[in-house]
Formats: C-alpha cells, sequence, structure tokens
C-alpha cells in the first residue's frame, strides 16, 4: 500500500486550503430561504442546500480534497472507497476528473440510483452485506491486495476539511449564526462545520442530527467515548453509520453543542415540507437538520438559524413512495 | 367599475418599468444548469427557475405589476381576478401587499393547494365549473356589481410586461440564446419573453410549448387569428385555456418562431428527470418548455438553450402519483 504523509488533525486553514482545490470543479452552492417556513416557525432559517452539489451531495467536496492531495504514485495505482452510496459517486467522479482509478465497496441494498450513478462516474463497484459483512475489511484488504489508497467516507482530516467548506460558504453569505443543525452519521461534515462555525460565527451553537434508530452519536458524545452500535435501520441512508471516527469524535466532543434525533416519519414530513414550500427534492438523511428545527421549533423562535440539507440523491419510486399521503 | 387610462401595446420599455416595480417584492430567481441533462442533450441548457419565485410561479410579477398601477380609487374598490391557481395566488398575494382587497374566482377542480394558498394570502375566493361556466362573464360580472377593476390572468399590457421580466433576468445574466422554449397557455409568459427576447437576443429563436390536448395556440397561428378550443383534458392545469388573448396573440404572430406541442406522458417524464437529475419540484405546465426540448434533442444538438420552468405549484398527493413508476 503506497504511504501518505502523516497526517495531522485538520484546522480551518485546512478547510481555507481544501475551498482553493475544490472550487474550480465544485458548485457554489445556493442558500435558500422560504418566507412560509420562517412564518410557521417564527425564525430565521437559512438552508444550504448541498442537494445541488455536483453528483447531488456535499460528499463531493471531501473526497475531492482527499484525493487532489494523492501522490504521482498513489494516482497511478488508484483508491478504494466503502460507502453507502454518495461517497462512493463522490470518489468515483473525483477519481475520474483526477484520472485515478477507483474501486469502491457498497452494500448490495444501496440504492439503485446511487449504484448507476457510481458505475457511470467509472468507478468499479464490489458489493457486500451491509448486516452480515464488514465494508471497512473489504476496503482494507482490497487496499492491500492492489496496493490502492483507502479513502474512507468520513474519518480522514482530508475529507473532514472538504467538507468543511459547506459551512465556510454558508457563513461567507449569511453572516454569523445563533445555530447551525447538520446532518450526523460518521461525522464527517459535522466536524468539518464546526472548524468553520469556530472561526467565522464563533458565538453559533452547533448541533448534530442523527436518525432516532441510530444515536451512536449522541451516545458518544454522553460517554465521552465512541460507542459503537448494530446497523440502524432507517430510511436516513446516508446515517446508518455504525459509530463516529476517530479523528471525526475528537473534534464534535470538544466543538458541538449537542446531538438530536428525529425520526423516520419526522424526516417524510420535513421532505414534504421541502417539495411543498420550497420546491426541492432532498433525500431522507438530507432532511435530518430540518426535521429538528421543525421539532424543536418552539425552542428556537426569533433565532437565526442556519440548516445543512447534505444531499439529494433518493430513487424516484422510493421518493414518490414517501411523499404520498 | 373605475376606469383604467387607456392602454397601449407593452413594449420593452414597459419590461424595465416593471422590473423596477416588482424589485422590492420579487425574487431575482436563480438559473439552474444540468451537467447530466447536457450530457444526455447534447446541448448547453440553462433553466430560469420561477418555481423558486414568491408564491411558487413567474404570476406574481405579471399581478404585482398590474396591481401597483392601480388609482387610489382602484385600490380602494379593489380587484377581481379569474384563474385556474397561479395567477389567483399571485393577485392575492399581490394585492395584500398593496393593501387592496381581493376576489378571486376559481374552477371548482383547482388544485387543493392553489386554492388553499389564494385563501392564505387574504383573498375571498368563489368557485365556478370550468367544464360548464364562463370564468370571464362571472368575473365581468363581478367587477361590474361592486365596482371592482378586474385583472385577467394573461391578456393585459401591464400583466404582460410584468411577465417580460422573467427573461429580461434570463438574457441578463446568461448572455444571448440559440433558441427560448416558453410555457403557452393564454400568452402572457410568451408574449412578455418575446419583447425582451428581441432587444437582448434578437437573434433568438422563440418557441412557445402548450399540450397537445390543448393546441389552441400553434392553430391559431396557423390560421392566423384566435382559435376558440374547449378546456383541454391535460395535467398542465396552468395551461387549460380556450384562447390567446387579443393583446397576447397580436405579440405572438409577430414575435414567435413556432409553436410546439407536447403529451401528458412527456409533461411526467420532464417533471422525473428535473427531481432526479435537478432535484427540482416542478408543476406540469412548468415543464412544458424541457418536455419540448427532449422531443426536439436531435435537432437542438450543439445549441444554447433557454427553457423557462413557469412554476412548482402542485398538490403532493398527485405529484407523487405522477412520479411513480
Amino acid at each position: 500500500m503506497s504511504q501518505s504523509p502523516v497526517l495531522q488533525p485538520p484546522t480551518y486553514d485546512d478547510v481555507r486550503a481544501a475551498a482553493d482545490r475544490i472550487a474550480p470543479h465544485a458548485h457554489r452552492t445556493p442558500v435558500l430561504r422560504s418566507r412560509l417556513v420562517n412564518e410557521a416557525l417564527g425564525a430565521d432559517v437559512v438552508f444550504k442546500c448541498e442537494n445541488f452539489q455536483r453528483m447531488g451531495a456535499f460528499k463531493f467536496r471531501g473526497a475531492f480534497n482527499a484525493l487532489a492531495q494523492f501522490t504521482p504514485e498513489q494516482r497511478r495505482a488508484g483508491v478504494v472507497a466503502y460507502s453507502s452510496g454518495n461517497h462512493a459517486q463522490a470518489v468515483s467522479l473525483s477519481a475520474r476528473l483526477l484520472g485515478i482509478p477507483a474501486t469502491i465497496v457498497m452494500p448490495h441494498d444501496a440504492p439503485a440510483s446511487k449504484v448507476a450513478a457510481t458505475k457511470g462516474y467509472g468507478g468499479q463497484v464490489v458489493t457486500y452485506d451491509r448486516y452480515t459483512e464488514d465494508r471497512e475489511e473489504i476496503g482494507r484488504a482490497l487496499a492491500a491486495e492492489h496496493g490502492l489508497t483507502l479513502i474512507p467516507p468520513y474519518d480522514h482530516p482530508h475529507v473532514i476539511a472538504g467538507q468543511g467548506t459547506v459551512a465556510k460558504e454558508l457563513f461567507e453569505e449569511v453572516g454569523e449564526l445563533d445555530d447551525l443543525f447538520v446532518p450526523l452519521g460518521g461525522g464527517g461534515l459535522l466536524s468539518g462545520s464546526s472548524l468553520s462555525a469556530r472561526v467565522l460565527s464563533p458565538g453559533c451553537r452547533l448541533y448534530g442530527v442523527e436518525p432516532e434508530a441510530g444515536d451512536d452519536g449522541r451516545q458518544s458524545l454522553r460517554q465521552g467515548s465512541v460507542v459503537h452500535i448494530d446497523t440502524p435501520k432507517t430510511i436516513a441512508d446516508g446515517a446508518q453509520t455504525q459509530h463516529l471516527g476517530a479523528w471525526t469524535f475528537e473534534i464534535v466532543r470538544r466543538e458541538v453543542t449537542d446531538i438530536h434525533t428525529v425520526s423516520d416519519a419526522q424526516l417524510v414530513d420535513a421532505m414534504r415540507d421541502f417539495a411543498t414550500f420550497m420546491k426541492i427534492v432532498v433525500e431522507p438523511t438530507g432532511c435530518l437538520g430540518f426535521a429538528a428545527v421543525r421539532r424543536l421549533a418552539d425552542r428556537l423562535r426569533g433565532r437565526r438559524i442556519g440548516v445543512i440539507i447534505s444531499g439529494g440523491n433518493i430513487d424516484l419510486d422510493r421518493y414518490a413512495s414517501l411523499l404520498a399521503p
């Protein structure tokens, strides 16, 4: 396996460097507001729309930032990644843009749209059973056997720094906020967001939001160490993670105000509101932040709130069945 | 009934004046692109997204521009409008912003979301049967009886000038285009678009697109006079018009290159593409332009194409049933 330089904990300087690195390829996604949503909540809410990011999710930022720092030798040998979906597409697309061969380990029940998109970007897909097999082990084995560099979906300083560019853009566009709600799976987006928040909006309260069925992040924060759980069954397939990472947990424990959970039914309500009031398609995982804001509305009146929409990739038939009354 | 000043045919100067008038209240809506759509079509397509406009459709522009020019006497007496939906919401919201009482004549089978939104903005709703009653007669009777000013949904110079601001913003943002595809119901958006196109992109070919079931616009263009048809049955409820207007037809016959038609099935295909590739919710009428581009793709390769998405207001259960496979 190719040797990488020794990694350091990411800082806001790394987020800035990532922003420069991804600028020629990533979209600067729009920030949307809805008067009707604000009237209903009695608050001023801004939505950072990573469902409009390239390949439909924020994951492109972290993946590209990591792959762009490969040595020539690493580029030649190729990259391997494991992912429930969006990281797969992100690595596959980034690898194509950078001319790097990519192998992607995906669960056998990943949404068909995500598998098809990953293959469409040129990645080679290897599947596994997410309830019985260990994707990290499979990824490490492939890396060792073929000399590939493994880029994990969240627990890597370059990935975290890349994801931090989402909140950087948001604060640069709207100024400081009282609260920021961020979807939480493995913690890449949340820890990256905190790096930007602490510099650009130091007083902002920062909340991770995870599915009720998979509250390992909240358990970890309360226990003070990384808690492992079984793969949770939730419609938020991007947050079906079993544990935070070593890198992400260190940042989350230090910077995050609290972690909230929401039910699948609350995610669907948020998804319906996004379609009705804002005319946007958001995947279940992308609804985590807004679902928490809707749930906590009584406590948030009069506040200036940021919500990160992490992505919009969902099979259309599944989306239709979730929207139906 | 209050007297209005004698009306003149609208010009691009009127579009500019409308732009200034609506600027404090209307959104400057985003222009979106999709790499995947462009790759599939082999063309460069820009989408002007009026589904992100206030009340969810371009109609707010024309209605506000018309109501803002009321005399003090007209303002006191109030406005009456008839509409299959979006014009109703547009007049109701504009009236509220300007402190004018509003009465709206809507078909009994208008989408529930549009009726609810119209009432939510403070308009008083009067319903009629769109297959047996004449909404224009009902509107005129209400106007005469209560001294209200009737603002028709499309056939009025102030409405046309307001709708022209959509294409004005589009050309200002993206420069000149080879082709522009515009949804066609009564012709307000299409005729307004032509006023801006002729000044800002003189060589641009301009196409109206209407539902196959209601091709009165195409018949009118070929015959050289306004053709009336029965209310067409189509999922594009915003294009269920029976005829162009006197004002709109004069502009359409002079400026429009051609009028295309698309089937309801082609509208659904376009709606699904919008959700899948662009993560946006578009109502059937708003899909007319893109449906025509998809249909004519072979003839449009290599061209720079503008598509106006007219709105995004659709009942969620209806949307879900249209998206389902």
